[in-house]
């Protein structure tokens, strides 16, 4: 942050931006919401909807000038991969001055996680794990499990990070498959995460027959692997590989990534991937899911881990 | 459309933009795909986690390569709304060529809707009120009506189109209030959205104790005007303006605009403010939600109607 702040005078966010949420702390969407954040205090910008200490404003012409008055400066930072061009232009036009890119030292930035995230991460997925491992599934649909699970987070207070997802049979082939009429049947497959304030969880179970138990062990034995190799100084793709490797002599490819950052988004930036050429940092805070997909059935399993010093502390 | 074809050799659209999901009809979230829009075809590429018919990659150089292949054409077509910098900087490297914003016309084109279209709306419609007519609140939390709602859309293979709002008491005095562990009391507001097949409804409830009558019946008023005043060759700001000098007379004032379109996203574009200065046209959808704040109560009635060639058909 220190460093950021030696290059721009301020940073300017736009909703739907994780940054904006990031710093701001606030709940809900703040559609056409802006927040300028300096080095030692943020204002927002918003539509009279919010509730909240905001500066409030009711037409075009008197949010253009909330953020003459308020966003002064000449060196403007803000986030190139969450920007539209068109917000960009105009934002450009009304303020004038130098724009830096400073979205991936943003991003880098979130990748660190703090206390206080920690603890809303932690309570997000013990939550979830909690959730998926007491919802009855049989005799029950797809979409009627998926929307039970939605329930319960909603009932806590907490509310869907994704579309929640339920697979049975052969639909567990499908990493996203959208849940739909078919009854509950052998393999399964529940992915699902909540967001609690602004934090988010990310947890696969797979349940299978006789048939699915050795791709199961398999995947376990992967995961098991992938969470060994994780700790501080390791490279991510290092840990990938390892994976890859152990994959590869049993015959089978990686269909997707081992995994990828948690945090104001589910998929929070950084991915697991052989090309992941950043290194584990302490604070880290990734969701781990390997996976086999054959033809008639899949198993995934994925947990959510804190990288540690020397390893890492599985959360969920 | 054909329009557009006079201009471009084809669209190129990035996830999450509303038009990859009006061309295309895929349902999800599709992260990281991309849509070629020719006049006479559609090519999806995409990561190998969805299901369906596209052009799978599985690495970033292979989802290049694809574009290249695929995305020829020297008058590029995009979005200047949803694309961000990074992007647009990335693709343009990538693919060359002249690239012509045509965000505007993809957002008209989008406003006046097709047949199959204005159906995914009303069963979206329908479903909605019907659900929260029958919920049952007394005796409960807001988050725990909510959740029921959410519940209710998800079973029926349905989900919610934005985080419903549920608000008692004081509560209702805040447009996009968060549901929390306020017990039921009057008045109340329930705001819900849900989605069909990429299609969303918008509805508004409000419910009021005898204290909350009179505003109650203003704000019906001011709905039956804004619904009587538009028809086809209206022009958005006109009725506005009769709402607005509706409140005004009786001492009130607007906080938001008095609607929205809806479509593939529950605000799909244009607002019913008094600068609005499109005319409406047939099959052009919008949510009307006239509301009334005071300081310890709010009330907002909000329905979704067609506008028709001497009206509008009210949904529900």
């Amino acid at each position: 942050m220190k460093d950021i702040f030696d290059r721009v005078d301020f940073i300017l966010l736009k909703t739907p931006d994780p940054n904006f949420f990031y710093f701001t702390k606030v709940e809900g969407a703040w559609e056409g919401s802006y927040a300028i954040v300096f080095s030692d205090a943020i204002e927002i910008i918003a539509p009279p909807l919010e509730r909240g200490k905001a500066n409030f404003y009711k037409s075009r012409e008197e949010m253009e000038r909330l953020l003459g008055d308020i966003a002064r400066g000449e060196k403007i930072g803000f986030n190139a991969s969450s920007l539209s061009i068109a917000d960009h232009r105009h934002l450009k036009k009304l303020l004038g001055g130098k724009w830096i890119d400073v979205g991936k030292e943003l991003s880098e930035m979130r990748l660190v996680k703090g206390r206080e995230e920690i603890t809303l991460i932690k309570k997000a997925c013990r939550e979830t794990e909690r959730i998926i491992h007491n919802i009855p599934m049989e005799g029950k649909k797809e979409v009627e499990v998926a929307a039970e699970i939605e329930y319960e987070m909603r009932r806590r207070g907490m509310k869907p990070a994704f579309d929640t997802i339920v697979a049975f049979g052969k639909n567990t082939a499908f990493p996203h498959h959208i849940p739909g009429r078919k009854g509950h049947v052998m393999p399964v497959i529940v992915d699902a995460g909540a967001k609690y304030r602004n934090y988010c969880s990310d947890i696969t179970k797979s349940f299978v027959g006789r048939k699915g138990k050795g791709i199961y062990e398999l995947v376990e034995h992967a995961l098991g692997i992938a969470l060994d190799e994780m700790r501080e100084g390791v490279k991510a793709s290092y840990v990938v590989k390892k994976v890859e490797d152990f994959f590869k002599k049993h015959g089978y490819g990686m269909r997707h990534a081992l995994g990828h950052s948690i945090g104001i988004e589910v998929h929070d930036g950084f991915s697991l991937t052989p090309k992941s050429d950043f290194v584990l940092k302490e604070n880290m805070v990734f969701a781990v899911e390997p996976a086999i997909y054959e033809n008639s059935m899949g198993v995934r399993i994925e947990k959510d881990v804190i990288v540690k010093k020397n390893g890492v502390e599985i959360i969920r």
